[in-house]
C-alpha cells in the first residue's frame, strides 16, 4: 500500500487530478471538465468517481493520506471558494467540507499561485529554502510567498496579491476595477497591451502590425522577438524591467532568498529573465544586493497537480 | 524573586535600559551615553555596572531571564550589529555573544522597528493579533512586520524595509544612495522637504516662510497646521496620502489585520491618521476593503525598552 496525496487543480475549463507520492511521482492522473455541472455536489461526485476509477486501473495499491486543492478565489482559512468569477458555483462554496464528506482525510485548499509556491518547495527548485517567492505569469500575475518555511496567508488568507500592487498611478485599467496594477503590465495580457502601445508610439516595421489585438498572443510576441522584431523585443524589455522594479519593492518587505518565475510567459527565456534580474539588482537597497536569485521553476510536468499535492506532503 | 527581561535600546545618542516583568511593568530603568567608549567592550562593561547598580537600588528582588536589544543595523540571525552608520563601533560587532559572556541567558537582538512591533504584540494594542504591521515615523521610516505571530525576518534577517520601497522613480535623493524611497517623503525629514517643495510651488502666506530649513522640525509643521496654516496642512495631507498609497501595496503582499503608526510624527494626530486611512481604503484591492485598521500605538512610555524586552517575553 503506497501513501499518496490527491492533488486537484480546479481550472476555469478543466479540473486535473493526480495521486502523488512523497517523492513527487505522479502515479495516476485524470481530468474532467470543470463547468459541466451546475451543482458543486454533482461535480464532486463525478470527480471522485473518476479518481476511484483511475486508482483502480493502476497496478499500484494506493492510500490517500490527504487532499490538496488549488482553486481560484480559494480561502485557505475557511476552506471555501469565494465568488469565483470564472466558475459556475456562485457565492461561498464550502469546498473543503464537501470533499471531507467524501473522503475523511485532511483537506487543504489554496489558490494556484500558493500551490505553485509550495510545489516548488516540496518537489521543485526551492527545496530547502524557507523564504522565497513564486511569481506565476499567465493571463494574469499571481504570487505565492513562503516565509519561515510556510505560505504567507496573512490575516484573512489573501496575502500574496503582488499582481494587484499599483505600479503606475492612473495607469492601465485592471479587471479588479482599479488602474495601474502590476498584472496589467506584467502578464500575457500585459504583453499584448504593451505591443499595441509601442505600435502606436513607434513608426518602424514590425510583423506584429499584421495581427489584430484579439488574435495576438504572448507566444507570438516571444517568437517575433526571437526573429529580431524590434517592437517584440522592446515589449519584453519593458515588461521585464517593470517586474524587476516592483520585485525590488517586494524584496524590501519580505527579504527572500530567491524569486521563481513560473508559467507560460517564462518560456520566452533570457529575453525575460535577464532584464528582470538586471533591473532588480540595480534597484535593490544595498543590503540586498547580490543576494536575491531570479530562477526558473524546477517543476516541468503536472505542475498544478504537484503543487496541490505538496500542500499535504509539506505537513508530513 | 521576580522574573524580568532586560530590555536595552541602543540609540545613536543614548542607551536606555529597563527591567520589565511579564505584565510590561518597568521595575527599574537607567541610561548611559552610547558614544562615550571607543571599544564596545568598555561600553558593555559600563552598561552592566549601571544595570546592576539600578537593580541593587530597587526594593524588588529580580532575576533576569533574558536580554532583548533593539539596535541600529542589528541582524537577528547572527546577533551582530553590521556597519551601523551612526555608532562608533565599525564593521561587524558580535553583540549577542559579548552580552552572553556577561550574563548567560538568552539574548535576542533586532532593529528598533521590529522591537516596536513585538512590543505592540506583547504589551500594546496588538495583543492577540498575529498579522500586523508597525510603521515607525521618526527621522526615517521603519517597519516591523508580524506574520503568523512572529516577526518577519526573511532570508537574511533584513525584511521590513518599507521605508526603502521606491515610490517615485527619479524622486527625492535618499540617504541610501538611491532616489524616491518612501522615507524621503514620509518621515520627519520628508515632512520638512515637502514644506519646502510647497513653499517653492505656491505663492500664499505661511508662517513657515520665516523658518530656515536647518531649524524647521516636523513638530513646528504640525503646530502650524493646527493653527490653520495652509502649507502646513497640505504638507500633512501629501505625506499621509503617500503613506496610504504605499500601504495599499504592502497590504497586497502581506494582508495584515491592522497597521499601527508609531513615533514622533504621529503626535500630529488626525491630520495624519485620517488621510492615511482614507487613502488606504480608497486604494485597496476590493478583497481587502473594510478589513484593515489604521491604529495608534498602544504603548506610551518606555516604548523602546518595552519593545526590546518583549523579544524575550514573546518566547515564554
Amino acid at each position: 500500500m503506497k501513501e499518496v496525496a490527491l492533488g486537484i487543480d480546479i481550472g476555469g475549463t478543466n479540473t486535473v487530478f493526480g495521486c502523488i507520492d512523497s517523492e513527487g511521482n505522479c502515479l495516476v492522473t485524470g481530468s474532467l471538465p470543470t463547468q459541466k455541472h451546475e451543482a458543486i455536489e454533482d461535480y464532486l461526485d463525478e470527480l471522485f468517481v473518476e479518481v476511484e476509477s483511475a486508482m483502480n486501473g493502476s497496478a499500484d495499491k494506493m492510500q490517500i493520506i490527504g487532499v490538496g486543492i488549488g482553486a481560484p478565489n480559494a480561502s485557505f482559512y475557511s476552506g471555501t471558494i469565494e465568488n469565483a468569477a470564472n466558475l459556475r458555483w456562485k457565492g461561498s462554496i464550502p469546498l473543503a467540507d464537501l470533499v471531507k464528506k467524501r473522503i475523511d482525510v485532511p483537506v487543504i485548499i489554496t489558490n494556484d499561485a500558493n500551490a505553485a509556491a509550495m510545489g516548488e518547495k516540496v518537489f521543485g527548485a526551492a527545496k530547502g529554502m524557507n523564504n522565497f517567492i513564486v511569481i506565476t505569469l499567465g493571463t494574469g500575475l499571481g504570487s505565492g510567498i513562503v516565509v519561515n518555511g510556510d505560505l504567507l496567508y496573512g490575516h484573512d488568507g489573501f496575502a500574496g496579491e503582488v499582481g494587484h500592487m499599483i505600479v503606475r498611478a492612473s495607469g492601465r485599467e485592471c479587471g479588479c476595477g482599479r488602474k495601474g496594477c502590476l498584472e496589467t503590465y506584467v502578464s500575457a495580457t500585459g504583453v499584448k497591451r504593451t505591443v499595441y502601445k509601442l505600435l502606436a508610439r513607434h513608426m518602424g516595421d514590425s510583423e506584429l502590425r499584421d495581427v489584430p489585438f484579439s488574435r495576438l498572443t504572448a507566444k507570438m510576441v516571444a517568437e517575433a522577438a526571437g526573429r529580431g522584431d524590434l517592437v517584440a523585443k522592446e515589449t519584453f524589455t519593458y515588461t521585464a524591467r517593470m517586474l524587476g522594479e516592483v520585485l525590488a519593492n517586494v524584496v524590501a518587505v519580505t527579504s527572500p532568498q530567491a524569486i521563481f518565475l513560473f508559467g507560460g510567459l517564462t518560456k520566452a527565456g533570457d529575453i525575460l529573465f535577464n532584464p528582470v534580474a538586471e533591473t532588480l539588482e540595480k534597484q535593490l537597497l544595498s543590503i540586498y544586493k547580490g543576494k536575491i536569485k531570479i530562477l526558473a521553476s524546477g517543476i516541468e510536468d503536472d505542475a498544478a497537480v504537484l503543487g496541490a499535492a505538496s500542500l499535504i506532503w509539506n505537513k508530513r
